[in-house]
């Protein structure tokens, strides 16, 4: 791993914004001293004990730029595990901008994305998967998904990686053990056992990787599309979502004729509905551009729901349409208007009524199971999020498989001992014992800046 | 004056939304002993130092929200002046909502808009002008709108309202002892001394009044709309401003129709220049609301550059629309691509090239004279942006020529004294000596939350 460089950066901490306060976080080695330059307190920044607070003024060219709290952070006990300050400023963009000019001034470089937690990571504050639970916690939109980001914060998943890995260690070292014994043709461990070990741990693998579905609808919610032909009641059902379940309307800015998404939380689960623009025929340019963008909405959903009159016949032409856009088991057929209909259901069909309110309570439930494994999983279950280990477990898994392979038609340990050990060297990507510049790049350029 | 309730109020202090971290301000008498309630850290936030920053975690009923440093300040050395702590989570919304909700179980209301500054205020750490400007700081969107409410947070103002009191109270105590010693007909200052005594304060009153339009452009910049026909080259002098000085493109959103704003910062003066949509006929409904849309952000604006081909001829029944909408004084006719014309212009005639950019310095300069008083105000000048202050000002320089009427017509001591009194009531007002609730809240109902 390339040591870090020891440059002072800083960033603005906070969102972009107008508020009571804004907080500018600076971390680096006796980054008090440079601070100093520009700050006149009580007492000089780099004398202060730490974990104080210190009232006084940022100012430039004999010209004051705002009066601030600075916070002292000493290095070892910081988030970035470095000295570390924050400056607390009035809320104001413009105030923040001039004191970030003012601190680049002072052997200070702006942070790059995820800069301060990355320090944080290879100062030993945590592992890979900790550091980025910190992005997956301030992104979480529900309570499940916190829940889940909370967790691998709290090394949940580095905890399960490291009792894998104990596993496949003993069982690679008693085969080399027999390595070293070659002569004597000594087995320390039965083919069966270890045969055994690894499908228990493709198992956790398996466990793991199915978790990534339920894992990634935690973190950004179900999208789901609503479709179905004009007066269907496409937005009653919207209007009832926002009613009932306090939903946020967030309309994308624009004309009438782009989509609208209401975010609706149900059982910690976010349901996103994106109300598409119908699917009028039409020569008119901007129509068109409704159906264009219709489409792409049913293409990204996870599930479409065709809404349709009872009362009406289902137009198959349509229907078919619509499946073209996506499969089948993602098309859910929902038949609105029960209450203005003598007409009976079968037992498999989802009816409702938009106006009453009959039968949403069953689609959700349908939806829920739709979505699957909801049950499987419990408040603490270990559920991965991140596609970078889902990729990697999927690799891990193929390893092991390859080791099952190796067993079975009997080759010699070093073939199944290779496999292991790519196994091992995956897992340690995943906690970041092994890692290259690429991938905390790629990793910690997700983050905000400030963080 | 109520005395203020002791409630514990919080609040977030930060913008909303997705950061590094969030800062959430709690304040109250003891309010440490309510967060002690659902805060673990090394000590009890009731025992520690103030001014140090401890880090913990935020539980409920048993569950983890968030691990947190926390701020304490001590009563009276706090933003408020009251014991106080500033929480700082991950920055994420869910976050600071769930800490928020928990902390309103705490014997903890949620604070008003501006109740914290309100408090800082009624605890006496500072004047009434001062909490305002705290406002305006947060506000100010350039350097002279910054300088103008950081002087009126140093005190300027005030300062400036005390002088002219010392001097009201030094003639109206001269004048009530003349009462006393009525019997006796006394005059301890001449009529004339005290006539030229208040009108040079009712100078400093106008002084302060003019100030006024050019405070609010320093706060808000000049509104500008550019009008014209099409092809004269409206857009390409919004192109050479955004290209030439940086100017911020901030598109209201929606369809190309709507107006284009572009900001412009030249000198520490904001210019918003406002693109608007032509003004063709046109039968079609959308084009008619681009129209209605044009006339009224010509109605707003501080000024109107109507851009015109210097080589067609001007179209006056055009012009005489524009002026209708607005003043003549307000409409300032460019002739734009003078670099294509041999035609010589008029001393008094602005002309320009938005192509090579020749005269657009000089069209700056015209209308920086045209803002007027310009020149006038340096950095440090006194200048007031606050409508309040204006009106009030206005009032008081009213009872202070009703005090110069009853001199001239030889009233006695009383009639001028009681318009003195007026006077000083008012600039009692302004600083906050005498307020009521509805100022207050008046006031503080336009801070934001957490402030």
């Amino acid at each position: 791993m390339k040591k870090f460089d020891e440059d002072i950066i800083a960033a603005l901490a906070t969102p972009n914004g107008e508020g009571a306060i804004a907080v500018i976080r600076v971390s680096g080695k006796e980054c008090f001293k440079q601070i100093d330059k520009i700050f006149k307190g009580k007492n000089l920044l780099s004398e202060v004990k730490k974990n104080t607070i210190n009232y006084g003024k940022i100012t430039f060219n004999n010209q004051l730029i705002d009066d601030v709290l600075v916070s002292i952070f000493h290095s070892p006990n910081s988030y970035t595990g470095e000295d570390s300050v924050e400056i607390s400023t009035h809320g104001n963009p413009l105030i923040v901008q001039k004191i970030i000019e003012i601190l680049l001034k002072q052997k200070i470089r702006l942070a790059e994305p995820g800069e301060f937690t990355k320090r944080a990571f290879l100062n030993g504050k945590f592992d890979l998967t900790q550091a980025e639970a910190v992005a997956d916690i301030i992104k979480s939109r529900n309570d499940s998904a916190l829940k889940g980001a909370r967790n691998q914060l709290n090394g949940l998943l580095s905890e399960e990686i490291k009792n894998i890995k104990k596993s496949l260690i003993e069982i690679i070292s008693l085969l080399e053990l027999e390595l070293d014994f070659a002569e004597e043709d000594l087995q320390f461990i039965s083919r069966n056992e270890i045969v055994s070990k690894i499908r228990e741990i493709i198992r956790i693998f398996e466990t793991l990787i199915t978790s990534y579905r339920f894992g990634r609808i935690l973190r950004d919610g179900v999208n789901i599309a609503i479709v179905g032909k004009p007066n269907v009641g496409k937005s009653s059902l919207l209007n009832y979502f926002v009613k009932e379940n306090r939903a946020i309307v967030s309309e994308i800015p624009g004309t009438t004729r782009d989509v609208i998404i209401e975010e609706v939380n149900i059982e910690g689960i976010l349901f996103k509905f994106y109300d598409t623009a119908g699917f009028r025929e039409s020569d008119n340019e901007i129509e068109t551009l409704g159906v264009e963008k219709s489409e792409k909405t049913i293409l990204q959903a996870d599930f479409v729901m065709l809404i349709h009159d009872v009362e009406q016949e289902l137009d198959l032409q349509f229907y078919n349409r619509i499946v073209s856009l996506t499969e089948e088991n993602r098309v859910l057929l929902v038949q609105n208007k029960i209450d203005k209909t003598i007409k009976k259901l079968n037992e498999n069909e989802i009816g409702i009524s938009a106006k009453t309110g009959e039968g949403i309570e069953k689609l959700f439930k349908h939806l829920m199971e739709r979505i699957g494994q909801t049950k499987i999983y419990t408040e603490n279950s270990l559920i991965i999020t991140n596609l970078r280990h889902l990729e990697i477990l999927t690799k891990g898994k193929n390893y092991l498989k390859n080791a099952i392979y190796a067993l079975e038609i009997n080759q010699s340990q070093e073939f199944i001992s290779i496999e292991i050990r790519y196994t091992l060297e995956m897992l340690d990507e995943i906690i970041g014992v092994v890692t290259t510049d690429e991938i905390l790049n790629n990793i910690f350029n997700k983050f905000c800046i400030g963080k």
